[in-house]
């Protein structure tokens, strides 16, 4: 994005400002003359004479206006306000102003601010027209006055600078920049003519509010779910996120338009393109960096982002998604985390998963290029979408996870969930890449020995299982599938499928002949180090009585459903009676996939099957459980008390485990902490106690994680209600 | 875009292929066994006996094939076809083929091909079933075959790999790579089923096929054309165009979507984000590089792009526009280069130019951050929108000009004509932005003492005014305004811009005093180095005589409308009698504007008057005439005959012409020449002979251009129709 202004000389009148945070100079000179007030004399003469009213103090009123916008928790030293909604100023001047004394306040945003690009805003107080701010004086206090001020609902967000101006002799007599006068505003989904307007309260305190939530993760089968502390309201966050609006150098004058602002975001909140926060890393090495998987939430990634100026390492799909989820909510949009399980991904956006098999049944994974993700996460925002005909307003899928093959397009959407729902993919961004995340149907393909692709089963259901996110104002689950997509089979589903098809979305119509037989694999939930039995059931319909060679072919795989090592392959024959079931019990016992795992904790089973002319096929994903860190807390729970946590664990595996990271942290109650242990031997056990001070009331938690590379997400939390 | 695959191992089975010029590699071993032929024994013992079927000769036909796919006038060894239509492949093997011989013809492009990505095709000639693409044999002329292959027309673009493989014992026997049988697949407007189908051959020729064109400039009232060499059939530049793909790293996969690629595209032929082909530069210095006015056509600038792997300085719109058409037409899109008179840009996708005034009525350069570019060049490609409902398909804009404030798209469209007609702007891509650029109100807003800002006219038919390109099959201009907006002030007009607001365009609602006073200039057209005269008019429409007190500013601008240099102010004043009208002859003299001209040739002045309450402004831009160069040909007009051109000019300043580049080019004639002159002194002549070879028949033009620090934008072009 570099851009000498000298080459664009001819284009500009003035460089388009992109920066908030930057600007440190002085915005006006202390008097200003009238343009119109001659030149004949110098500015000196038309200064005001000793003894003309003067300003004295702003004060922000915090107290005040900090409660009334929602923004107490906010751990900064200026005010924050949220827009379209009234604030208070108390002004003190020299003497008490009287019915003659003209001033204006003045709100300034980014460098060379322009009063028709609302980044210069003038508030008057009286007969005299100023900017779209609107002003009232609601209390006369002598020499005080206390002024109402209401920025507009579409106002710009990020830092202003503020000032008062008195009209004296010819000119404007202004107050000096003061950085402690500085005011944040804020979108406001408390405000109705907002975009992001939210009307349930419950709503906006989950969405809005609430500075840490649980994201989803493993399997629709075995939904695992770990903590995520957002930290919204945490010292430097606020400024983070602005800084990371000017390291895109995002035009100041678009900052309050929100459908531009969530693009610009899920675009930064990667590092691809932009040298945006985070670097993916889809590996098991993780040396020159952070785990994905090590994290505690999102403040400790903003702070050292900003920081350094250089992307942290590393990320995948839920740590992209709570960052982001950070970056919106601190702005003031309404904000969640989705995750959508069985995940169609790097299919380019069209309605089939081509997975391929070989001649003899088994998985062809050298020709397969699509994959299905275990899970991907992604977030939602609640915006009007004023650029869309009526009805498609609402929760929007924004994702910050870098997508290869959606056409160069490292961000994605907003894309309207209700627009995803109808199929309705015309309408802008990415919608078509959204649906077919959720809606493309698995195709099993047999490649010939000539290099034909010859299709043998479709299934329509696999993708898109279940849409999960967390509940408002509880720790439980809440399932939302029903947002994205009609029920598998309805006239609606096949409806809105088929308007995808006709937005260009590809889908498989082969012909397949009737399948008599099929199979299917259950498994009871396994823990990391245990034996596992897997059940695979024969399921004959037909007339005749079949004998299948079949084969199980076992892996470790990464979440996105890439194969990491290959650790078993049995062969085994079982017939089935005509209209039978019949189970056959295979057991992988932990000696068999340990020495494989890597990183990993997935396991991935394919049986393939051949009975004459038939060929049938299962897939079964397990996730192995981890163990869980104990946590505790004890000391009075009151703002401003010192309290204590103890962090305990216990190595439950017959092997030791080395270069243990233990992190834990908790919004409002206390930072990162973190510590490092060299080895914990097999049944030993480590217990770790730290004090903190909390800052903030109401419910509370502190999240642990513990990381080695042998094991990964061990994780803990433990709740607390702070009292005021 | 940098990415490790390390990183992204447990994430792709595969790399995504993202380059299709460089795969230089063995595709296949010679003979590969069959998958499924076990592995009890070495491959070589399934290798075919000595005397089996081989090939000797694979003739790719070109002298059938090209005229039929009208692709004879690519200067290129290899055979270039249109998908979705048949050509024509000659294998002689090295016996006559029996019925009982099984042998298939295989397509490949980029890395690691796929089957189901279309990027290998299996093109069988039997019962056997194969790939997508069909085949058969058209005649058997014993050792000999003739294949005939129909590439879908849906196919990859791009040059594939091709083999003939024959079944032989347990394996494939295989030819070897032979990069004399690569074939180039492109878009093909000639097929019904294609996605860039044009019904009509006259437009065919014009948009697909004419190598040449030209693009307008100047301004509405005085409309100037420049020729531009296209040159998309000379010698390196398909590959150039690939090789522009490859440097995207677009996925090959995507490379048969034409809308994908159009907006990879509209990205990569400017430099912002992704080193694409052309630095833009707006300004008076160009000493790095080669000014945006002294290009002839767009082969030597993707030449040089190619060999040099860094982009290309410089460019301004018509230069971006003029390579992108290159691009498309070059690939097979249809494509043509649109010129939008008085166009809105930089105000942010909105539907309001605000022009700042003084409180004296004279122009606030300081506090104007929007402006109006005298013309602008954009695009249009001819496509069908799937993406879209019914309707919207046909020309679509995209434009390669970086648009600084678009919210960070160095990328434009394809954004459909017929949905920006009807302010439907909620679909993809960019239709509001593009929207904005011809329906815009100019609004001129005074700004009072205190900073704030009121709006006294509101200007809705200046932005827009005209949208011009070339007319098929000749060199007249054909105006195409009505394909973007209903006429101004009709019910239509007025619809459309409303359904544009609701979409989230905003435009000014001010409610203004009727204004019984008004200005207008009028200029006749002035050459360089000539005295001008403006004619002022005021009209009063009141009952009362008004005494104007008005103001002449006069700067030399930019095409973009921002100021250059300052050069005059002039006041006068006018009394006008009630409903009548007066005029004011002002005379600006050669000696005035010409020492502050710089590069630039466009003039613009603003009239500003006060009568009691009432302000009125009147803009007037001149675009000054540059003298000719001019052109002969001599010789024998026939392919592969020597031929003369002359270019001649005399120097009709009283100044020297220093340092003075002259360049010529004639696609299908003569590639670029260029000769530079240390001075040409006042009234001197020069002449420049220079001998060249058809190597096309048909209408041909050579253009010349003459460029020096002191006076650009000199140009010539000669017509010769060459005989076969």
């Amino acid at each position: 994005m570099s851009q000498s202004t000298s080459t664009y000389r001819g284009r500009y009148t003035e460089p388009v400002p992109t920066s908030n945070l930057s600007t440190l100079e002085e915005d006006f000179p202390e008097f200003e003359p009238f343009d119109d007030a001659g030149t004949e004399a110098g500015p000196r003469s038309h200064a005001p004479a000793a003894g003309a009213l003067s300003v004295q103090n702003i004060d922000m009123y915090q107290q005040v206006n900090k409660p009334n916008h929602f923004t107490s928790a906010y751990d900064i030293e200026n005010l924050v306000v949220r827009r379209g909604q009234e604030f208070v100023i108390r002004v003190t001047f020299s003497h008490p102003p009287t019915p003659e004394d003209d001033f204006q306040l003045e709100f300034l945003i980014g460098s060379d601010p322009s009063a028709n690009k609302g980044s210069l805003v003038v508030v008057t107080f009286g007969a005299r027209r100023g900017g779209p701010w609107s002003g009232r004086i609601m209390e006369n206090q002598g020499q005080t006055l206390v002024l109402g001020v209401t920025p507009t609902p579409d106002a710009i967000v990020g830092k202003f600078r503020t000032y008062v101006a008195i009209v004296a002799g010819s000119g404007l007599q202004r107050t000096k920049r003061d950085p402690q006068t500085d005011l944040y505003v804020l979108y406001n989904a408390w405000c109705p003519e907002d975009t992001v307007f939210l009307p349930d309260e419950a709503e906006r305190r989950e969405y809005v509010l609430n500075d840490y939530g649980v994201i989803y993760q493993g399997s629709a089968g075995s939904v695992a779910q770990r903590d995520w502390m957002y930290g919204q309201f945490e010292r430097g966050i606020l400024d983070a996120c602005i800084y990371i609006l000017d390291a895109s150098r995002m035009p100041i004058y678009n900052r309050g338009n929100v459908i531009k602002l969530v693009r610009r975001g899920s675009a930064m909140i990667n590092s691809q393109d932009d040298n945006g926060v985070l670097v993916g890393n889809w590996s098991d090495d993780y040396s020159m960096g952070k785990a994905p998987t090590s994290w505690t939430g999102s403040v400790k990634i903003l702070l050292q982002y900003v920081n350094t100026g250089v992307p942290v390492c590393y990320a995948q799909c839920w740590v992209f998604a709570g960052v982001f989820n950070t970056f919106l909510r601190c702005l003031g949009i309404p904000a969640r985390v989705i995750t959508n399980f069985s995940s169609a991904h790097d299919n380019t956006g069209n309605l089939k998963t081509d997975l391929i098999f070989k001649p003899d049944g088994t998985p062809d994974k050298r020709h397969t290029r699509d994959s299905i993700w275990n899970y991907h996460c992604w977030n939602e925002v609640y915006i009007v979408r004023p650029d869309l005909p009526p009805g498609f307003s609402g929760w929007q899928v924004v994702d910050a996870t870098p997508q290869e093959t959606s056409d160069g397009h490292f961000r994605c959407g907003p894309a309207s969930v209700a627009a995803i729902k109808e199929g309705l993919l015309c309408h802008p961004f990415d919608a078509g890449f959204v649906f077919a995340e959720v809606n493309s149907d698995v195709v099993f393909l047999k490649r010939d020995r000539y290099g034909t692709l010859t299709p043998f089963k479709v299934d329509k259901t696999h993708v898109g299982q279940a849409v999960y996110t967390k509940a408002v104002g509880s720790s439980s689950s809440m399932e939302i599938t029903h947002t994205y997509k009609y029920p598998e089979g309805s006239a609606e589903d096949s409806r809105s499928t088929s308007r995808a098809e006709e937005y260009g979305c590809e889908r498989d119509h082969s012909e397949l002949p009737d399948a008599q037989l099929s199979v299917t694999i259950t498994a009871n939930p396994c823990s990391l180090g245990q034996d596992l039995n897997l059940m695979v059931d024969f399921n004959n319909q037909g007339e005749l009585s079949r004998t299948v060679h079949a084969h199980l072919a076992g892996s470790v795989v990464f979440y996105t459903g890439v194969t990491a090592n290959h650790f078993k392959d049995q062969d085994f024959v079982v017939t089935v009676a005509a209209f039978q079931m019949e189970r056959v019990m295979l057991k992988i016992t932990a000696q068999e996939y340990m020495p494989h795992l890597g990183s990993q904790l997935c396991l991935h089973f394919v049986v393939t099957g051949q009975a004459d002319d038939q060929s049938v096929t299962a897939i079964k994903v397990i996730d192995l459980v981890t163990p869980k860190l104990t946590l505790e807390v004890s000391g009075q729970p009151q703002v401003n008390r010192e309290m204590f946590v103890t962090v305990s664990f216990t190595n439950p595996f017959s092997f030791p485990l080395e270069n243990v990271d233990l992190s834990m942290e908790g919004p409002g109650l206390m930072g990162d902490r973190t510590r490092h242990y060299s080895v914990i031997e097999p049944q030993a056990s480590i217990s770790w106690m730290e004090s903190f001070v909390p800052r903030l009331d109401g419910p509370r938690r502190i999240v642990a994680v513990m990381d080695s590379n042998t094991v990964r997400q061990v994780y803990g939390a433990v709740d607390v209600i702070i009292s005021p």
